[in-house]
Parts: structure tokens; sequence; C-alpha cells
């Protein structure tokens, strides 16, 4: 069984814009891209791909066509994740196995057999991919985290971040004197 | 044991006002409650007292003040939690559990020995239980769940109610038309 982590450095995160430069928003990307893989390698998952080409959907679904042991997808944006919520999803008994985001978003995506699936990224893709898989016959658990829920997509993100975390992302943020304070008196909140 | 549930009907949730109406925003908050209770009636601690009067702190302080058995204080406003939550934090041995709510909130807050504890619920009132914890030499546990850390303070939460929910707040939202594409559509946002 792999990870595999889309990732895209450069135009990375602009709703973050308001707060941190371009590239401030690529450093924190990469430090929230350190977090993943930090949390990838303490489980018992270990071995992960990033992948850096073309859109969301292409890139994975072109990853995923031909294998046929699990994969497990995790979003590159998750600083609070840790290598337990990675040994949970993984250690179910589903097929498919889906760790929201905020807004309907797919944080983590664990497919028992890959190459029978399609993602679909966009919009609501929680719904859409719990959709398709009962469509397939599936079974499908959802994995209940907050700390997996939370991407970084805009700067309110950024203060659970700073209350939760403690790797290199949120380390990135003390760096650059980013604190919840500067986060809330923001005029644009 | 026994849970308190600390509930306002008149005035509440003002930053809904963009898309509810103040009788909606009161039916609104009913649901959520009944839905809250529903969780806490199916779960292992099944006695609960609704607080109404008062300010938040003075309210909750005044409860647990001379209470000598464990408590759990559940927000009223958590349509998606299930009596699984309420299971597994008051089945921790921490003397505290607090389940985080997005942006420091404390959403569900056990503790063992309410007598010695003063809440404080303002702010980022979930760093704040961890520190008076701790000051006390209490051992602290997070609890971690997506959907406990669901609130429903602003438009964007509601997307979440109509994605995850199944309740009687989901189903209020469905009664008056409420739709994934009516708050994503809204102007303010």
């Amino acid at each position: 069984m792999k990870a595999i982590i889309p990732f895209k450095k450069k135009d990375t995160k602009s709703r973050l814009s308001p707060l941190l430069s371009q590239s401030e928003r690529e450093m924190l990307a990469e430090r929230m891209l350190e977090d993943v893989i930090h949390a990838i390698d303490s489980s018992v998952v270990r071995k992960y791909e990033v992948l850096t080409e073309g859109t969301l959907d292409d890139a994975i679904n072109g990853a995923i066509r031909d294998v046929q042991t699990p994969i497990l997808i995790v979003m590159p944006d998750l600083p609070l994740i840790q290598s337990r919520h990675i040994n949970e999803v993984v250690g179910s008994s589903a097929d498919v196995v889906i760790a929201p985001g905020r807004g309907g978003g797919t944080n983590l995506l664990f497919l028992r057999e890959p190459h029978t699936f399609k993602v679909q990224y966009h919009n609501t893709s929680f719904l859409r991919h719990v959709q398709i898989a009962r469509d397939r016959g599936m079974s499908v658990d959802i994995y209940d985290s907050f700390f997996v829920s939370t991407d970084m997509d805009v700067p309110e993100d950024l203060v659970e971040l700073l209350i939760h975390g403690n790797g290199a992302a949120a380390q990135y943020l003390c760096e650059i004197d980013v604190t919840i304070s500067t986060i809330l008196d923001m005029d644009t909140l």
C-alpha cells in the first residue's frame, strides 16, 4: 500500500493572500507537505508519492488507474494530521474511507481497489465520492476527525493551525510572526 | 453523571441573519437542541439539564459549583453530534476532556470533578480550558471529531449540516428550502 499526495507549489493558496505574500504561501505549502509526509512516514503506510503535475483529478486518476493494491490519497494542506489518523483510516474494513474536509471536501480518500474508482475532487467532492462508491456497490466509512477536516484555505484556518499545531507549518507561522491576533484583527474578516 | 446544555433561544445566532429571519433562527436553534438532546438520550449519559438563564459562564459555573460527580457540558448548536461521541468522551480516563470547536471554541467539556473547575467560554476557550486544567494538575484529553467541531455560527456552517446531517435541524433547513446552492450563492460570502 502507498499514499499519494497531489501537490502544487506555484500560485497556491490564493485565498490566503490577504495575510501572506506569494513566497510565504509557497513556503507554508511546503511546510504543510512536510507535516503530511511526517505523519505518513510515522504510520503503517510509510510509502508515498508526491504528484506534482496536471490537474488534480487527472493527476490522481492517472496515478491510480492501474493500481490493484489499496491506495490512500492525502491532501497536502493538512498540517494537523497525525500518523494515528492514517493508521485508523487504512485499518478500516470498508472498501472506501472518506475523511471529510470543511465545505464538502475530501481530505483523505482510501481506496481498496483504486483501479475501479475515478475521483472527482471539484465542488462538494465528499458527496460525489460517496455516490461513486455506492454506485459501484462499495462499502463506505466516513472518518470523523476535526484535525483531518481542517485544511488551510482561508486566514481563519490558520487560527486552527496556531491553536492546535506543533509541526513544521505551525513553526513557520511563528517564524513569520503570524499570531491569532494578527488574523482575527484583519479587516477583511 | 449528567449533561448540561446552556441554551438561549431569543436573539440567537445573529451571524446567520444574512440567510435566516429571526424566527427561523430561533426555530433552527430549537431543532438543533432537539438533535443534541436526542444524542444524549441515546448515550450512556441519558440525564440532562437545559440551562436557560444568565450569561454562559455564570450559568454553567453556578450549575457545576457544588457538583461532586462528573458532568458533561454540551453546546446546543451541534446538530451533527451522535451518541457515539458522547459515549467516547465520557468513557475517557482523563480528568478533563475537551472537544474543540472551530476557532478555538469548546464544544464538549467533560469534567470529572466539576466543583474544582471554573469555565471561561469567551474567546479562545479551548486554550483557556486546557490551561485551567493543567494549572490544577488535571490530565486532559483532546477529543478529535469533525462532527462535534461543527457548530452553526455562520451561513457556511449550514452547508455542513446539509451535507452531513439527518436529524431535526437538517430536516428544518429542507422545510424552509435552504439548500447548498442557496448558501453558496449568497452575495455576502
